[in-house]
């Protein structure tokens, strides 16, 4: 089978038209597709260009370009839909149904579709980046009682980007603590975490993956060894389960699942929302 | 008008039921709606207790709920079909439609429809947001080399957090380099700038927008009044004129916008996909 181009079209970041089309593309996976993402589609020249692109793939490969699209403004919408691609269309689905349930026209007008210009949930997801960083990997911990949650785990299981995750998706204030021999040895918690004992949510890896994550690091060394990655791993798990601190196991998933069960897990209210 | 419940409702994460959600409901902007994620939806017994919240929603608020729903298993649909809410749902729309183009039936069964084990991709977005961590604001500059692009502003003008969402969305090793007041009075940049000037890009924002910002920092001096403010801003403008950088204003965009237009300006091939 050749290739086949998809196409993320929209008069915003395409962010949503990405999200979607990889969610259904996903179950096809067999399939060879070549992605191309086409954002601030938002006057008649850049759609008929967009056009072009499209009936361009379509005569290279002779075969039917996907269009997922979130285009608003029906103008627009009508230059794509005369492409040789096949059009998906988020509003086209969903928004008439929506018109009629809530009883009320939709703005319909591009520059609204992704809520813009909300400069107090940009100012959150800011502030909670900034928290990430400055509690990162322990570095401080004179912020905790700001924290909403306090990731705890080995090194290299998946902290720092969940937390990261977590701010800029979410505008929650994450912090993380690294385990380290200290814990390990005394089997104790320091009292600067049993502290906020409530906030803990603990991270775990299997030992193969967590090796291999270590590897790309530092090839060499005990850091990385098959015998350490175990013992860490052990002893951390002992200190989860000692303090009854939820945890769960990073292996088989990505930054976006381990977020969304440590939210689903602890209940915590996400302050924005992507 | 009362408020109205809206549902999240997903086998996964939920990631993509929200961001088509929050796509659709910025249409409708007047209306009052209390917002629920409820991922991880991958058996009988959770189907029917969402079931039931979404029922609890409508006898409270009086008004039918909207579930925007990314189910994959057709029993575990057919158990929230059976709800009182309006129930919208990506595979309902799409699938069939995607099946007949691509000529093949979709694998339909939970845990495809996100991705959800890649380590591929899962290592390059780690390893990416190790490097924005490392190259963050200009904490080192010898890894430039590496690096995709490299973001240059005053203090505050959103580098770091796009940085990190370039490197959590799209795996795109970006750093960043803040202009100080060694760059403004010599009016040039430095060699190690220079020597990457194809990948720089700059970021600019309102002057009173990066006031109020810096004041959530530091309420008081110099940093935040609007002398020092202005200032900064016309500097760096002309340095991004003088070296023909590339640059936006990031004062009405949110952190989505920034990073989608600076891979739409630069032409940067994204290295995963969200």
């Amino acid at each position: 089978m050749g290739q086949r181009t998809v196409f993320f079209l929209s008069d915003q970041t395409a962010v949503t038209a990405e999200t979607l089309g990889h969610s259904l593309l996903t179950q096809f996976d067999s399939q060879d597709f070549r992605q191309v993402t086409l954002p601030f589609i938002d006057n008649d020249d850049k759609a008929l260009a967009a056009l072009k692109k499209i009936d361009d793939a379509a005569r290279r490969e002779g075969i039917r370009p996907i269009v997922f699209s979130t285009l608003v403004h029906d103008d627009l919408r009508r230059i794509i839909q005369g492409s040789e691609g096949l059009y998906l269309d988020i509003f086209d689905a969903f928004l008439g149904e929506l018109e009629e349930e809530l009883e009320q026209e939709s703005s319909h007008s591009a520059g609204k579709a992704h809520g813009v210009s909300d400069p107090n949930a940009y100012m959150k997801r800011i502030e909670a980046t900034n928290f990430a960083l400055a509690n990162d990997d322990g570095a401080t911990v004179r912020n905790y009682e700001q924290a909403d949650v306090i990731l705890v785990g080995v090194s290299r299981s998946g902290k720092t980007p969940t937390c990261l995750y977590l701010a800029l998706q979410y505008g929650v204030y994450a912090a993380n603590f690294p385990f380290t021999e200290e814990e390990f040895e005394s089997g104790e918690l320091p009292g600067l975490l049993l502290k906020h004992r409530q906030k803990l949510f603990g991270l775990t890896i299997a030992p193969a993956r967590l090796q291999q994550i270590r590897r790309e690091r530092r090839s060499k060394g005990r850091y990385a060894s098959a015998q350490q990655v175990r013992y860490e791993l052990r002893e951390a798990e002992k200190l989860f389960r000692r303090y009854s601190i939820p945890y769960i196991d990073t292996t088989e998933f990505s930054i976006e699942e381990i977020s969304s069960r440590i939210l689903d897990s602890t209940g915590l209210e996400r302050r924005t929302r992507p």
